[in-house]
């Protein structure tokens, strides 16, 4: 009991403290706050950045409130390779699911995705994709959804790593978030994926609390059941894809305030940088570019999966900080020692 | 600059406090956090639940990040008579407008808006209204909307109380958004009223940042001008309604967490109510009550605007805390004395 009383009361002092020093009190911190970023000038872009919209008195200062810094996830916070994790998650539930549904056994794309046949699948187009989104993600509660996600998340392994998959996130993007909100920020999720998946893992493995996840969503409709409970069913529905241009709505919606700080990885995240890119005052705009196919991944202009393209052009013209992982990350992931 | 950095100091030190009575660390405070609320049952319920849910070691604690608390606007914090502030502004937008636009004084709903027929107006059903929302909320982008916006309310006066609508906020609601945000909770907007619109005062008149502001919405579209600069535009087409069964659809969609504290005053309010019931551990539901003509406004269950009905029935039923605005209220409005 008492340490809990200690704990929460480090917490407080914790807290005060990263307020103080987004005010400008707080004395210099003695210890790196990126450490598994190596010394030079993407760590610099970061660094300076954070250092200009936090020092009080200057033109660029940015007061705490509209510190806002948004991330997205595959490939940004995460591995999103040899595909997305929620699909690894859809093909997995439909595998659970298999056994109540003989009839999957003649029908695309369930057909190929049972038999491990992903030309099959693809085949089926996105209609069929769909289709697997439709059995794996809705008719069920919101509840219900949130206990499969968490369970899967216990048991599923990644191919490669063999590491559940809410391990397999970059060491320095954790410490970049950690850093931004010891600095005042408020740390968004801006993703593609679905919001209610995302939201199951996001307090604890990012920090980040449900109510600052943005991300595609499907309709839910509210019932009262006959035992009077109101409950929220998940509908074979789209509702909102967060993605390319709408990225830049879904802030808007979710947030209301144009962000500071933008970190991407793909030709997706190309209008969100852009948007806050537009802002007036100092703005920070980031892309991880995958070069470690060793430790992670490598790929960019070609990939079927988080294709980098027209934002590493744009990117590179504008002087966005392009992160070079191979060069500029000394540790990928915390597993790795 | 050393009384802003006072300021300042003053600001983080009183956070701290904050998080240290959250954490029940503080002493009782000495002066009374709700002035404006009559000493009795409701005010009492009010603090009992505060303090049941921020007692440490307690069957009832609720740690900070579940202290959620969800708030209607027009009626709740603001009020909703002789018509939602919104449409006076719809109406004064359309008004603005109509010199650029000769060919509204043949056309409704346009003519009788404009010559004050208001029975004309609803004449021209859901169809007119959607008109006049268009006319007077599209067409624009985000930032020339909030634009519009914050002008009016320097301009605009209410026609009975003659101040600015912003002004027309319930004394003993600030105190409560107050008085909660002191014990560790987190202060949500869930209105039928516009996102974007309630964006441009919420931070100033409620201390809520927009980024807690849950409303209904409008699409917009992203978009990159000649000049290369990208902007939103406001589409004249409904996304979202955020009323009746829609609040906890938003409130799921926005917040990704069930509520412990819910506010309303109308059956718009009811499922955002019982979705708040309907979870575990302590919960807290409210209703205001408009019973008081003289300082206000009185109307319930026959009224057009805020009719209160079913769910006072529920509240009544199930136990839920109504405000009765005579006998609870001390003062209404902060410009009564």
């Amino acid at each position: 009991m008492l340490n809990m009383v200690s704990r929460r009361m480090l917490l407080a002092l914790t807290l005060a403290a990263s307020l103080c020093a987004s005010h400008g009190l707080r004395a210099q911190p003695q210890t790196d706050p990126l450490p598994s970023w190596t010394e030079g000038a993407t760590k610099k872009s970061i660094t300076d950045f954070v250092a200009r919209v936090t020092a009080q008195g200057t033109a660029d200062f940015v007061p705490v409130e509209r510190r806002i810094a948004v991330f997205d996830n595959d490939g940004t916070l995460w591995t999103e390779q040899p595909f997305y994790f929620q699909l690894a998650f859809a093909i997995d539930r439909v595998k659970a699911l298999a056994p109540k549904h003989p009839e999957w056994k003649q029908k695309q794309p369930f057909k190929g995705l049972l038999a491990g046949d992903m030309k099959a699948v693809g085949a089926a187009g996105e209609k069929g994709l769909l289709q697997i989104v439709a059995a794996s993600h809705a008719g069920m509660t919101t509840e219900a959804f949130s206990k499969v996600v968490a369970d899967w998340l216990v048991t599923a392994r990644h191919p490669r790593f063999s590491q559940p998959y809410s391990e397999i996130v970059y060491q320095p993007m954790l410490e970049l978030l950690g850093y931004l909100r010891a600095n005042g920020f408020k740390t968004f999720i801006v993703s593609g994926g679905g919001l209610e998946f995302m939201r199951v893992f996001a307090e604890r493995v990012y920090g980040i609390p449900p109510e600052q996840v943005v991300g595609s969503s499907g309709m839910t409709k509210f019932e009262v059941g006959s035992d009077g409970k109101p409950v929220l069913m998940k509908l074979a529905k789209m509702e909102f894809v967060d993605d390319g241009p709408g990225k830049p709505v879904g802030i808007n919606r979710f947030i209301g305030r144009r962000p500071i700080f933008a970190f991407g990885n793909s030709d997706g995240d190309q209008q969100m940088l852009q948007w806050t890119a537009a802002g007036s005052g100092a703005r920070f705009m980031g892309i991880v570019h995958h070069t470690d196919a060793v430790r992670e991944y490598a790929y960019d202009r070609k990939s079927h999966v988080g294709k980098l393209d027209r934002a590493l052009d744009e990117g590179i013209k504008r002087g966005w900080t392009i992160v070079d992982m191979k060069q500029d990350w000394k540790r990928v992931f915390a597993f790795e020692n």
